[in-house]
């Protein structure tokens, strides 16, 4: 699956360089993750779920700054879903010029009581909806 | 109960004015509520707690900017204890000035199976530690 | 004026208790704050501008909680514009439930060469696009 | 150089899932970062700098979660500093368990008047502040 949403930079996800700070370019791939999960019929966190899905890693290259109200596009695709974990690729662009490339994981965790977490197999139902390209 | 906590403005808290972004203030007051609990022996939010305490309102009257890296004073202390809220008193100085004023108030609520919260009474032991100067 | 936008709460915006964290409500409304600004042909912080828009004061009452993935509808207006500030009011609603109501003012300044910043006159074709219902 | 402090998890750091969002994660690593450079006799973003230091990439390995009041330590240090950038490494830990490791790299960046950036060389004067272990 893919997914694509537009939006536009909020002044409160700028910083004192003019720009987006970088670290909020990990929420703008995280949204358009989510709204993936959504146009799957999916909801990654319904309430009172027994399962999580922590990230593994995450990381983002940087090719151009976003200003204040600049709008932009974040791409996002599933790149594998292996049996324990689901790997995204996700771009963004913004009038027509590469503006960030990242890729992350996450793991599908169960919750035990104490509020630990303990690694868990994808549940098949979501692997199906949620299929690679 | 009172508590004082000195800080230093991270370049994440500004925003594309140069100055920290308004909203973060309220962070700031927060913070130190949180550790003026912990100073009086408390958590405002154990594992696994049966209470929680939701915001009822907040305001902040800003008098000066905040800027990178600037060092200031968060002061927080507790006007008011009713039977089922807490109202708090705040400031922010730098350098001598005034730089912040905010009042807040939060409500004791128990938390129902199905996620939803319902007002409930400030439990005695911590109206007790927490006791308004 | 007056502006509306529907949106949807982010992961990001949550906090531990499951719900909203109560200082993202700030960055709802200043978001409708700013679209009501270009719906009225203007930006709040354009590119090299002269001028700025400090929060001189921000409350917000809070009746119910917002949770993940919920949708819910901001609306913003004007309520007053004096010689040197602007005063809006904003409510947030779900699903017909009231959610918060807010308050906040900003103050037009010039920004000095030393950064720091003088209370300035709203210019007259701001005051103009953007007069009070 | 190589830097550490110790933090606290707060409460708006946090997320539904009940433990710190990935995003602050790389806050964390920042703020460090920027003490490392105070810890130089150096400002990262002194006012009315000519020059920048966006971030070109950025990833983490998340290994554990963070909780709400949970004390933990970030360190950082230069890996290497080469004509045009900086390369860091950091780490995460908290009661003797690794918690996340990171790397990132910034660019030094001349800011031009139309706001735009020119990568540019590392001054001499940081780099020997700097100078990686």
């Amino acid at each position: 699956m893919a997914f694509q949403q537009r939006r536009r930079v909020q002044f409160s996800e700028t910083d004192a360089a003019g720009i987006v700070h970088f670290a909020n370019y990990f929420r703008y791939f995280e949204d358009a993750e989510h709204a993936l999960w959504r146009e799957a019929g999916l909801s990654i966190h319904p309430a009172q779920s027994a399962i999580g899905w922590p990230r593994v890693s995450a990381s983002c290259d940087y090719h151009r700054a976003l200003r204040f109200e600049q709008e932009f596009d974040v791409s996002v695709q599933i790149r594998e879903i292996s049996r324990r974990t689901i790997t995204y690729e996700g771009t963004i662009a913004s009038h027509g010029e590469h503006v960030a490339t990242a890729t992350w994981k996450i793991a599908c965790v169960t919750k035990l009581p104490d509020g630990t977490m303990k690694s868990a197999d994808v549940p098949h139902e979501i692997a199906k909806r949620l299929k690679p390209l």
